[in-house]
């Protein structure tokens, strides 16, 4: 039974490494490098309505895919060197979410949670 | 056997349910939330030396932690909207990169593959 | 007759020696810093209706107004660091967009220039 | 004697007028591109060391030039939708920003005004 998220870590680990890419990916330089993915990601939908972001055109939706692929390479590279259990992190911050978003008082608003 | 990412993404799905949030989780939206997030964790590294983003101090690396939550959280709620299987694009980019990075080209510098 | 954006420069200059603040001020960094407070910036659009965003409420309109003068702030020191005259440049590009987005491709429509 | 930002806001509303790209020129839209362009910006120093940041290649210098006047051209035309006067905000922020970080507690580090 393979996790997901580690096969794909050591699958970027190997690929690095024989790069020999390890000095550029410093967190900082990866926090950089996932942000820049996460722009061109939202570049598509720039001048959409919000309807038409809903359904993007076939060529787009390729691009897209593939810039959420980018940024879910180089989070999982983050959290590797960072040594954070990413799936174990999520889970953590639903939980916390859940909170300081109460269903009665989020309900159908988008405030934030010091706003409610 | 359950797989970590749909794990996530059901559980978000409940979520947002409860909170009645999906009109406002358009693409477009969840792309900018992302990118949000993506700013607040750089945030973390953004005065410090390359040295110093290798092991952010204690109080730090739980907020660092969050963050990342945070963009796996958005990602995943994005790759939901769009039918995107998020492991599965980030191995079929894995394999476009190793075409375009030839280990011998591109071994040791952070050339673009276009300038390799 | 002073010019406003040297002004603002030079005005930033005097801020950051007197703190001692040129180390942490590399281009690299300052483009980070950049990036960040566009995303805050953005983040106060993040769930809003594209009309809602017309006209942010009062109370979001001084933070909107603070983030915006931080963009100009991190924008004017970067083109200090890197001896660029950004009003020229921004001229510049202008002509160059008019050339890229001729009026009677571009007209009505939000096509990329290799998409006219 | 003419103002460089009005100069520059005055020509940016005639090549929007012209093109009739009004209707994407929402506050929210015009946020996102603002981000978009800062993080075009910031790719070109993510794998570079903060000396190399400093003296980007020629190459490289005219493509950052034209990166920071695109963020200062959505910068602009966010701030007439908004209708904010750019340099006065910054001056305003500057003032705040000298209260925030007081020389004698800021002088030569880095920390969030909340930490000194």
């Amino acid at each position: 039974m393979t996790n997901e998220l580690i096969a794909l870590r050591d699958r970027l680990r190997d690929f690095t490494r024989e790069r020999e890419w390890h000095r550029y990916h410093t967190p900082k330089n990866l926090a950089i490098a996932l942000i820049v993915e996460a722009a061109e990601l939202a570049e598509h939908f720039q001048w959409l309505t919000p309807e038409e972001s809903q359904s993007p055109q076939d060529g787009k939706r390729e691009k897209i895919r593939e810039e959420m692929a980018d940024v879910l390479i180089y989070l999982i590279e983050l959290a590797d060197a960072l040594d954070v259990d990413l799936a174990a992190a999520a889970h953590d911050k639903i939980a916390k979410n859940a909170l300081k978003y109460p269903v009665e008082k989020a309900r159908g608003n988008a405030l934030k949670y010091d706003e409610l």
